[in-house]
């Protein structure tokens, strides 16, 4: 075995970064029998250099940036500050000084991909980020290799714990959202702000980034359409369970003919779909490829040590291109600059439940009022109302989605529609 | 962009290797974008020349391995003909005469693996068999790559479609395992003599293989326990799912302190693992890591396409490893020496269906023999006889083996008990 040594500094002592640090640890025989070299963390950049940081040696501690770009034995700079500043003027100088970079960082890559993409390309080196995207799930790499002779032409995913979390109690236990929100607030599944989980900007960025892997197309998060789990009520989960559905939060993209879909929002999926019963904090992520057929991957989407596994399966993978002087082998690969569609030019199935004025002849109205939209109703259940309103749980067939918006703003000015109680979208 | 051009040589043109040579022209394009060079498929060895080959120039077509062999031109191999030999041999020249070699051969790689593994280490020269395990399932790669991080305890699969497929009809029509049998063969599921897939071998190899990547040291075909889906009866399923179990042909392999346990049965799965709704022909294999936690990873595991689409990402892979001068980057790495126990000397909970005489103290006699051989009963339902014969299902608690034979082989000499009807273990 050669003795070469390669160092690496972790930017970030936050959780992620710590439970990193001591994976690096645990697995240093490992990795070097497995790549052929000694892995060392040579520094360790935090904020705070007087706040005590368990099982990370003082001496390898800095608050200055200087202290790892300088350092011409750093060969791999993993980035897991997370946000955008300063990570990625970060990631862009140890790119340009001919570092190695492994990142976690899903706003970086969602939001600035293109930028540090090519900067990695130009200098020929890598650019890894498993981690950014499902945790301990590898995805990034089987799309970048194992699926890439497919054309891949979908990709759903439930790649927010928080939201899984919280539609799965909301599921099992009839709870309404706002308690649900409570419960994983308590237990630390959702954080003092969740705005970017329940709106769906998290899942938002995710999808965005497989997107733009799966289709070698550039998509950001700005391209992304996202609607949030705050609306979801306690009734919309159980008449969708009288149907056989559940309610899940999915990433969903798309490559048609006429570009690319790509969206987050609440969906109803059938209890048989693998996905269906992907519950609590796991993520999971369906993948469709013309040669492939469906595969889906399941896992911890967050989490300290299985994001670690995540960003130690890169450094593993850049150590081994450092060994075999292959640095860069896979770089961003967006060569195709397809359009992505606008939400209202995609066609979905929708579920729509109305709480309308319970008198003969509004059923008949509804339907002609959907009909003249083009819009067919699938499946229709009318539920006995009180105070003289009944309610109505409507399954469309697929329709463009600006044909049901039309058929909606009908509705509102309809004196027999009491109230839009529920619109989400079906599988 | 580069106008490198890479050879390669298609061994076998049955069903996975139209496929694949159908795959690689199809996505040449691609190909080109993602590796910087230009794949073209140059010779395809057959054994009969005549048969027309659907899709693929008769020009390139040769029955002579020497044609290939001796081709300076040619840099991969890819090996789709199946068996040991010739197989082996060719692999065995190709690698030696410094080609890189891509195999979907899992005969090949679970009883020969050391030494094709050792010649490519020693050549410096690719060989992947993603192809191998469980078709367009990327699990290969993610073990060797992206879950490396990791110190892998367990990995458990439905690697075996035909299985799957026989065990999912008798479970959802209620068919004895010899119709569902008929079934899978007029459907083409079932080859013509099933041996190696209803006996459990075909997923012996599989998991032999896998148990090496993830334990890193050498698990062959021959140390792994097998035993088939043959004696499972419409009763067995009925049973198991009255205890909330669905029952599956599992290849299990676990990475112990006191070593390798590694096994192909039958097994109850409780309905909410996520294991439980894989059906039909589709596999899933299941990966517990220190780290990682929990991941399952699930897709079509055999089909022309399905597993082209396998051997075309590991093609690519090679062809960015050619481009970039660092082929034999990830070689077999099979660098402990772990021993792999004997069935008897593992733990499993059984399920255990006896037909016993249906009189007094019966019961009794029977939970005295299990407690004397230290068989603890978890669960236990008995079941109103006829022709004073009454029948017993017991679910235990986790218990060596070795104890579970003793108490069968004194059931055997036991008046009372008139049939050991079934005998399947429980996650």
């Amino acid at each position: 075995m050669s003795d070469k040594v390669i160092y690496a500094a972790i930017l970030g002592a936050g959780t992620v970064g710590l439970g990193t640090y001591k994976l690096c640890e645990a697995m240093s025989d490992e990795i070097k029998h497995k790549t052929g070299a000694t892995l060392v963390i040579k520094k360790v950049l935090v904020r705070n250099l007087s706040k005590k940081r368990e099982g990370i040696p003082d001496e390898i501690l800095t608050d200055k940036w200087e202290d790892i770009i300088n350092d011409k034995d750093i060969s791999i700079v993993v980035e897991l500050m997370g946000g955008i500043h300063p990570a990625k003027d970060y990631v862009l100088e140890a790119l340009k000084a001919g570092r190695q970079v492994v990142t976690a960082n899903k706003d970086l890559i969602a939001e600035y991909g293109e930028e540090v993409g090519n900067a990695a390309n130009k200098a020929g080196a890598d650019l890894q980020f498993e981690a950014a995207v499902a945790g301990a799930i590898p995805i990034i790499r089987p799309l970048k290799q194992s699926m890439t002779g497919n054309h891949i032409t979908e990709i759903m995913g439930i790649v927010n714990g928080t939201t899984n979390y919280i539609l799965t109690k909301m599921t099992e236990s009839g709870m309404d959202y706002k308690e649900a929100l409570a419960k994983a607030t308590e237990l630390g599944y959702a954080e003092a702000d969740p705005t970017a989980d329940v709106e769906g900007y998290d899942a938002g960025r995710k999808i965005a980034i497989m997107a733009s892997i799966a289709f070698n197309s550039r998509v950001t998060f700005a391209d992304v359409y996202t609607e949030g789990i705050t609306k979801i009520s306690a009734d919309d989960i159980k008449y969708a369970k009288e149907f056989g559905y559940v309610i899940k939060l999915l990433g969903v993209a798309k490559n048609t003919e006429d570009g690319i879909e790509v969206k987050v929002h609440p969906m109803l999926i059938p209890n048989n779909h693998p996905l269906a019963n992907v519950n609590d904090a796991f993520n999971a992520v369906f993948v469709h490829g013309k040669a492939m057929d469906d595969a889906m991957f399941m896992g911890r989407g967050a989490g300290q040590m299985p994001t670690a596994s995540a960003v130690v399966g890169d450094i593993i993978d850049v150590c081994r291109n450092i060994v075999h002087d292959s640095c860069g082998r896979i770089g961003c690969c967006c060569y195709k600059n397809l359009e992505v569609k606008d939400i209202t030019d995609t066609k979905s199935k929708f579920f729509l439940r109305l709480e309308v004025a319970d008198k003969q002849g509004v059923l008949a109205n509804i339907a002609s009022v959907l009909g003249n939209s083009g819009v067919s109703i699938a499946q229709v259940v009318q539920k006995s109302g009180k105070d003289g309103v009944a309610e109505l749980v409507i399954i469309t067939a697929e329709v463009l989605e600006k044909n049901f918006n039309d058929a909606m703003a009908v509705f509102k000015g309809l004196s027999a529609v009491k109230n839009i109680a529920g619109v989400i979208r079906v599988y």
